[in-house]
């Protein structure tokens, strides 16, 4: 099964569009799991205990990992998915880019050695860049389209024969770069009016959206903009605002009660535009 | 002292514009090294002894390591460069890109974790989401401006008021990103006219050129178009043209005058246009 396919029967089965960025920093877990020798392991297999009926996919982030050369604990987490949660995909958020040669280690990284059902990706360096990662059929490829920091629109919004970079870069990857049908994109939550522009674009292509929660997207406003017309085709990404909802012995049940929540408020807004 | 004096102290002590990429592959390793419990880090350790005294610097590529799991001969390289060859720069080849806490990941995964001098980064997020890498006021900022693959022009290429959009990077990132002074660029050798217009625009700032030798670039036509008006402002990068120049058991000889070659090739045409 195909990365999209799988992602829309996580989002059936759970009746959820949310998916939880597993992003964690030592200095902000609970002291259970930093007295724990793997201290991001014990921390995400209790935040998907808590979480794992709740959600359509999981991202952990890789510089969290990577920064404090906790790459083995970062495989542990995949490995817990696949072996407990196998419907939930895995999205490996590295936002990768580079040619030819080193663009084919990059994605043995992501789709070979840490098994990710899918990676982010960094479009600055073409299509021809993203080939490799294309080239795995089953996989998922989320290129950046328009991100959610104030300075995104630094080239994403240069104007192009009359239109944004980020939407010339919408109908490519959803065009000519899109033979294999695996590719999804990456708007911020910042900007609904864009990604309502986006969504023109894409047709039915999921988006990933960040930015909701503590980087201050207006969940409502996301979702009038950004939803296909089957009332699905976004994946909605909290980190911080879950994985941090509390920091005591209980941190996995305020996590499961933030979880619920926002999956809620999400399915509430869904069905008025529905 | 920062990046760029460092740098350029080593191009002056080894006179050479020459930086050599460890981009190790196993099946390209000779069998001496693949014999050994580290290959990577045994290849790379016979690569810089043979080459150390015709380098300005080496540039290991970090999804050559990340493919297969070999983080610790990545950060065992970079420490034997450190204490053998203080004098000579690392650039971590990572092009990493994001946003606000994870790109300050990123940068501690470059400059803390890898102790590299300079790091390459990708600028589609745009400047806000550089600063945590430019804050590193000694080390190397080095940004994708236009990348030596066909592919490159589908973005970089794009006309924006009239000019290309990495003419308008060149600007930014020469301009009012560089607040530090620690901003570099990447021009791909396979574009000699291009990286002419790139050389107008930033004045002395140096420029990484990959794309000489396997790629196919033209090494008179890049130091006629790169160099900066001291006959500097070039760090000219060839990976497998040096590091398998040889698969016997003199591989590392073979490296050594493949280096030597290029070297010497480099600075006789910077003799001519001096």
């Amino acid at each position: 099964m195909n990365f999209i396919a799988k992602l829309e029967l996580a989002q059936q089965k759970n009746n959820s569009l949310l998916c939880v960025g597993l992003d964690p920093v030592l200095e902000r877990l609970p002291i259970s799991c930093r007295r724990d020798k793997e201290p991001f392991l014990s921390f995400n297999r209790a935040l998907i205990e808590a979480t794992a009926d709740l959600v359509c996919a999981y991202k952990p982030q890789i510089a969290h990992y990577a920064a404090c050369g906790a790459e083995v604990e970062l495989l542990a987490t995949i490995r817990y998915l696949k072996e407990n949660y196998p419907d939930i995909p895995v999205i490996l958020d590295a936002k990768r880019g580079d040619i030819g040669s080193t663009a084919e280690k990059y994605a043995i990284e992501a789709f070979e050695r840490y098994q990710a059902d899918a990676v982010t990706v960094n479009p600055y360096l073409g299509g021809d860049s993203l080939e490799p990662f294309l080239g795995y059929a089953e996989k998922g490829v989320i290129i950046l389209c328009r991100t959610s920091n104030p300075g995104g629109a630094d080239l994403q919004g240069l104007m192009v024969d009359g239109e944004a970079l980020y939407l010339k870069l919408a109908h490519l990857a959803a065009g000519e770069w899109n033979k294999k049908g695996n590719i999804l994109l990456v708007v911020g939550a910042t900007w609904p009016a864009e990604l309502a522009r986006v969504r023109e674009i894409v047709g039915k292509i999921p988006l990933l959206v960040p930015g909701i929660g503590a980087q201050g997207g207006d969940l409502k406003a996301v979702l009038d903009a950004g939803l296909d017309s089957r009332g699905l085709g976004l994946v909605i990404n909290s980190s911080r605002g879950i994985i941090y909802a509390g920091s005591g012995v209980d941190f996995a049940d305020a996590s499961r009660q933030a979880a619920l929540a926002l999956r809620d408020e999400i399915n509430r807004h869904r069905r008025r535009l529905s």
